[in-house]
């Protein structure tokens, strides 16, 4: 399902193909959020019209609103939203402990309380493969425990052995659905290594998830508070124990620098709420003349909110926005208008969106 | 600039044609409004691909955001919001009488504050003009005094008086203008009868303002309050007062009901906020059956944060939104997804647009 079709003279980046029940997508990409079975302000084919080949929707708020029950009756979450394009979800697992009011572990089972409406909840391995066949994901992921950094070693070892036992388990069900479902047969499922920032904690991880055979593996437990140096660090000695022949996916990341820093120790596929979250709030990522990732400081970010904006004729951009300037942008965010949030978006995914296709430019020339 | 195509057999409905700098367009037509320079969640070019031929946007709100100067620098509204179509600007008068926090009028001034800073304002019948020339309005209207309804005798009459020699004053200046610039001389301006629902008023009203010779002519001072039988009424007796051979605009309405009543009364042109303000609240237009104004029900409305819409998979309608479902538009609504806005304004619009051109198909046929 993964197909490595280059490695740069330069570092450990790589250009491959994901092969997925709906199409081909070239690596390193990265994957334009739909929380809740939308992405903020645009439809589906706007995306897809960006560039994009690819997307995430988050199971747990999949699970919440609308409920497995009424995606069910569509066939899955590309038929309720209207996307063409593969999915890739999440386990749930990282919501429950970053957002859920309340949440325990028990056993296998994690118990939680919506973090809208307090009803209660039960997410396990096994039905977390549930839910994503469901939900149709063309790559689901395994139930795993995310700690925050810093974290000590005992929490960090608890999480690892965890994370390890419900992968077993999860990817063993997966393959005894395989047998019943040649749909379900098709439906990538990835590992996730934790271990925080330990070495040998990574490494073991890393080992562990790689025995049980995964069609990829995600870095998980990142970007969730560490430097950067600490994050690059941690990918230093977790991506070598990665199979050459198999997808690699770093979760949650991140800023360009970060992303890529990442291609370059051998990453392929990103997702992270950045550009949508930013485009909210007026900060749009601007390249500085000609695309090119190899240059330091390729981009800049503005916050067009800005009263020296009000004026301003220039273009918002020389691509999908040339013809709306700054200062009509400006005014439609100081008016509250709700065509602010869609023209920001539109910047900011552009931006993402060419950005990782200049990293598969410059990783073809051997440049990066 | 206004060419009768035909004349229907059934009623004073009527086709034609409005010429205006940028292009043509079929009456009778309904205006999309881009109140603060945007369409509610819309591109320029969205409204364009569901029919419209033309948009209506606000002086007032124009004047004190962003600015005149702003959108001079600009070359005018067209550009500064990246949009092609005609636009048909109205004087601002309605609003400051409507939404300005204080209003005073002296001589032929009109002094306000701005409702959203408080900041201090002036408008005057030869500043209104210069502000939509200014805009590059492709159609300008005159300032008028509107009385909301009920209203006294004396007061409709103090504003009728106001109201015409206000208008003289504009068409005055206007002419004077048409002299110095070709560009101006190919900005239409629209006279706007008043006189309440009092029948000898609304003559004399009509009657003045015929005598200026305008380009076309405004019904005003409806839409305020009064019942649907009164506006019949006011039309019934005043569109015979105008020409033939000038188009004729209802400004502010309406429902669908009262824009077919007022076509067959012999009005060619309309604006309302209803289809993008209703669909800010889920309440959805849709055909009852294939599209035909002449039918009794011939639509009905639905609001979409119902709960028996939650599960509902049928398509929200059968045109531009047949790949959606209504459970999918709940679900965007009850999670404040800003794509639920687009969904629901998308649909509304395209009614609309849609109504008005099977009230063209069946004038053609003298159905209507």
């Amino acid at each position: 399902m993964f197909k490595l079709k280059k490695q740069s003279k330069k570092s450990k980046a790589r250009l491959g193909v994901l092969k997925t029940a709906r199409g081909e997508v070239s690596t390193p990409f990265f994957m334009p959020i739909a929380t809740k079975a939308a992405i903020k302000s645009l439809e589906a084919k706007d995306v897809k019209d960006l560039g994009a080949e690819i997307i995430l929707s988050n199971t747990y708020h999949n699970l919440l609103k609308p409920g497995t029950e009424i995606i069910k009756k569509f066939g899955g979450l590309h038929k309720f939203m209207n996307n063409d394009l593969p999915i890739l979800t999440d386990s749930g697992g990282y919501q429950v402990f970053s957002l859920a009011k309340f949440r325990k572990i028990k056993g296998n089972n994690i118990e939680f309380q919506s973090h809208i409406d307090g009803s209660r909840h039960i997410l396990s391995p096994k039905k977390v493969i549930d839910i994503q066949v469901t939900l149709g994901s063309d790559i689901m992921m395994v139930l795993d425990e995310c700690v925050g950094l810093p974290t000590t070693k005992d929490k960090a070892l608890e999480a690892l052995e965890r994370t390890s036992q419900w992968a077993k388990i999860a990817i063993d069900y997966k393959n005894k659905l395989n047998t019943k479902s040649a749909k379900i047969k098709k439906q990538l499922i990835f590992g996730i290594i934790q271990g925080a920032d330990y070495k040998d904690l990574r490494i073991r991880s890393a080992q562990e998830l790689v025995a049980m055979n995964f069609d990829g593996y995600a870095v998980g437990g990142l970007a969730v508070g560490e430097s950067s140096k600490t994050m690059y660090k941690v990918l230093d000695y977790t991506v070598p124990e990665l199979p050459e022949n198999k997808a690699r996916y770093l979760m949650g990341v991140g800023y360009p620098d970060n992303i890529i820093e990442a291609v370059k120790r051998g990453i392929d596929m990103f997702d992270c709420v950045i550009p949508t979250r930013e485009a909210r709030h007026g900060r749009l990522y601007i390249w500085k003349g000609k695309p090119d990732v190899t240059k330091k400081n390729f981009y800049t970010t503005i916050n067009i909110t800005n009263a020296k904006f009000a004026k301003d004729t220039k273009s918002i951009n020389n691509t999908n926005l040339k013809s709306y300037s700054k200062a009509y942008l400006h005014h439609l965010f100081k008016t509250q208008e709700p065509l602010a949030l869609r023209l920001a978006t539109l910047n900011n995914l552009k931006f993402y969106l060419d950005m990782m296709r200049d990293i598969r430019r410059t990783i073809k020339n051997n440049k990066l």
